[in-house]
């Protein structure tokens, strides 16, 4: 790894940022007054909502009434990807590979000459790319989501319990929350953490509203570094934070996604802590993340409500998915 | 690899199956008085009716009106998932691996305990359980698709052309053809053709007819197998033939598949030829192939139109995906 | 995994082999009346007797005397290669793997047309073929040689403390204990016991001595199954015992082999206990233990007495290390 | 991939090696006048001198009577280790690997509380690290040695002809020729040509000559910049050119090994060729070479003369082996 030094020069995006800089200056000194963010006691947390026994969490919402509720909104007919294509160039977090060998040609023996290519993949492939986090993903200390247990569900083989496969397909409305847009700029200061009222006045300014059970999708703009700058884009990212995550949660949403890599503000602002949304969202709520959205098109087009398709890959206790979803309208 | 040998009652099956078995008997003989099939000269298949540089055939077909032609079929909302799950009970082709290897806990130090589990997975990813076929997959001597050539296009980490991210998430009418109900039994027997005539009187049987576009899936009953005997699941099974294959290219769907490994009977009644169909399919016409659908809900709840929707990773320059897609009615 | 059923008409055995058979079924009655055998508490096994820092353990006798004493027997110059070679037919404990994949060859563009080939090998490359066991392999709970903690030293990328590359190559004197041989079989019976006293009959029969820092290699046969009857072979094998396993730590050898899965009898006749011999050497006495060794030829050729080379791979932080070691008289 | 931009002082190095600065600059002139070096016709240079089945070139030279003169070099019992430690740190060539996946700890469930530690190592093992060349690994064209050809021999998993599985273990003297201290310099140059002239000088320099069947060890100093300054490193180096290859062919050896990533001048100042003492031993003259030597202890301590042990893993047709060879004196 090679040592990270920003070269960003910071003050220029600020000073086409005003409001955002302010936000972002202020935020550290109430936080270093209070109290770091404390994942809650499994007593506090479990058994789920959703029961003691689930293990789909926010994918319970998938059901016929949300699928009808998104088909309504299919108008055109017009399908736009929302997933990046996996290569070599993408940005990866610490030692992910995502390495592709193409096998030698096979030429059958028979008269017609068929040749048969394919190929091996080596790869966290459940977190690399556009991918969707299961809730084996992450922990508080040895519990999971529902508190299930790491020390007793995982095997050398996968998750026994929580594993990604129990997700099935999603097809919900998909919800477009623009903070790029709302802020005036393509892309999001680095480590700008996105608030509560920047989804609200980015919605308000969509004149949209969330819905129980939509996927809620964040624009930051930082996607415009995926394959361009892996450097910056691996090392950090704008994203919400605990107020924005708790503000969502409270809006019982199928998923929340974003154009980034972690979907939450990284590192976050509050150094005392690691990635909480991450253990706010799937840990203690049991709402799904997907990173590495490809929002570009969507952005520039508007297209801020749609039908969200995404089927994860059914890896038998696996912790995740890379996916190539779809918004259609 | 363990000698293979059957153990299949097969007089008990032919009882049950006359028809068929008589089908079944009789076309080696005229085969063996006939020639064999022969993938045609490149200047006789290119280029592809899709234009010279095309690369993506019959995903061409995907556009505005297959979405909305498909999605008129949604009236309840329910999903049928119709991939299945990725583990290492599968059926494998060959050699083929899908190994998953659960990473020692990762302990972040920060106050939040957080805990972080990803998985190494290392397969043939594009090519093993429910998969869909890139045109790479498949050659007749150093030639693919629209003439592309394995010779100037391969590297040793995937296609310069032809590369399965170039299809994109595919959604169209889904139409189901249950050669098993028709022939009244839960699985055709091992091997058996399936003719054009099958296909014809399947779709008279249940009401229906073929549009351009479709996303024509056969029922064999042969997924009954999948993970209960793969031994025999995996050493052939029953499919179309050249007729019904060249039947199906004439209706110009977006894509065929099957509840078996390689959609086509297999091995083919002739034995001079080896897979003739994926070249008919994948390299003379342009039409991809999708095997391994679970289809035992559709069929016992007799779906047989509904919206198909499919997201193959993006895989760049790779021969295929495994996929996880559904059938929304 | 299928069901493991032994076809071997174990009687017919026992009756070219009398004295082993009685031995065979007097020790498990012995057994059900004593106790189990019991690993050491921590405070009774460490420090090791290298010393409290010591990761190295029985690779400390590895020294100029030892390569000078070894190299005294190199007489003729023969070289017996007594490593299998590695392939995918090889037998595998679990569900190991070695896969090897050839590339696609590379072919240079300059004037010399130099094409280049490699290979991806996925394996557990410490622990498949010819093996040797470094002392990260095995545990007391959570507790290594010398009490080194695997919840204080494994990273997902390797051990930090008894990594397989602080050992080194090992060459000294290495003594064949051909207890086969003795028996006068040309395999022992499955699962059976080598004690102490077969040992000290086979050495008194060879007319030789063990001497401090050896290379004791323990022919029992078994490796005439070795991709011959890969079923039979993993599943349990001929071996010493832990009177035998006492024995030789009294002898205080550079490491112990054998023509077996597990050096020691497998499973253990006393079913409360898996594998205490691996616990016996790698964890409380720190002496390393080297598996699947060729040893026909030296048992053939009647080569007791040799020097003993090889060189374990230094993978850091590695667990063992496929070897090709090498006999030399 | 980085731009590569060489940031050493070249005219320094210069003033401190004149003599070696002048052939580096006057090389590329005469070069330029005269034809580039043309590998010959398979007709030329098959069947090799070793017969038209042959397998095994220079390790034809692997006899008694080699252990024997090797075994007379052992004095003093001393062990210095040739190769280095395996790792992510190592500079890789290319898009190569070597990774190590330490897996979760398996805990037996029996009494004695027993646990098991593997890793999954994924790597072109064959080619990383130090390593030895086999003669699968190179071609003219579709050719290898001894003219067996790559479309006849590769399969997916290995090649039927010339696996490094057929060499063994190789013991025989080992020469050093230490250039770098020759010339009186730590590190050559980057990319200077070593000639049969600096060959020559050395071992009148260090009073001993070649005899037939020796390891020929060629010290640059290049192994200095090993795991600090890997870009350097891998991105070209200091080696023999086409004179010296010539030069040592004549002279036999079973083996010519460097400490740098192709034994060869990287690239050749020729830039009409791609390392063509690759294809000149492992193609035209069956002889292996070993690159990656870690040879700083052997030069300190002017061990010129040693028996040389090295143990291929055993790797059924691979290209090449990841090694940890010794030298003994």
């Amino acid at each position: 790894m090679k040592p990270v030094i920003s070269l960003m020069p910071r003050m220029a995006v600020a000073s086409a940022f005003v409001l955002a800089a302010i936000t972002v200056t202020v935020k550290p000194v109430s936080q270093s007054v209070s109290q770091s963010w404390q994942p809650p006691a499994d007593a506090q947390r479990c058994p789920s909502k959703w029961g003691p026994e689930d293990q789909r969490g926010s994918a319970n919402h998938m059901k016929p009434e949300a699928v009808l509720r998104a088909t309504k909104l299919i108008r055109t007919g017009e399908v736009i990807e929302i997933g990046h294509t996996l290569n070599s160039q993408m940005p990866f977090f610490g030692t992910r590979r995502f390495d592709v060998h193409t096998k030698r040609t096979f030429m059958n023996p028979q008269s017609n000459r068929r040749g048969s290519n394919e190929e091996l993949v080596v790869s966290e492939i459940g977190q690399v790319g556009t991918q969707f986090d299961g809730f084996a993903h992450q922990t508080i200390g040895d519990s999971m989501y529902n508190c299930f247990k790491v020390s007793e569900s995982a095997t050398r083989n996968g998750f026994e319990k929580l594993g990604v496969e129990k997700v099935g397909a999603l097809f919900t409305r998909g919800a477009l929350i623009d903070v790029a847009g709302l802020k005036g700029v393509k892309i999001l200061p680095d480590n700008y953490e996105i608030t509560a009222r920047d989804i609200e006045q980015a919605l308000e300014r969509q004149n949209m509203k969330l819905e129980k059970g939509d996927a809620v999708i964040i624009h930051t703009g930082w996607g415009e570094l995926w394959a361009k700058d892996n450097d910056r884009y691996a090392r950090g990212c704008p994203g919400i934070g605990v107020g924005a995550a708790e503000w969502l949660v409270a809006r019982d949403p199928m998923l929340v996604g974003a154009d980034n890599i972690s979907v939450e503000v990284n590192p976050n602002p509050d150094p005392k802590v690691s990635l909480p949304i991450h253990q706010i969202m799937l840990v203690v709520n049991g709402i799904h993340l997907l990173e590495n959205l490809k929002l570009d098109e969507l952005a520039a087009k508007r297209v801020y409500e749609f039908a969200f398709i995404m089927q994860p890959l059914k890896i038998q206790g696996g912790t995740g998915s890379t996916v190539a979803p779809i918004a259609v309208r």
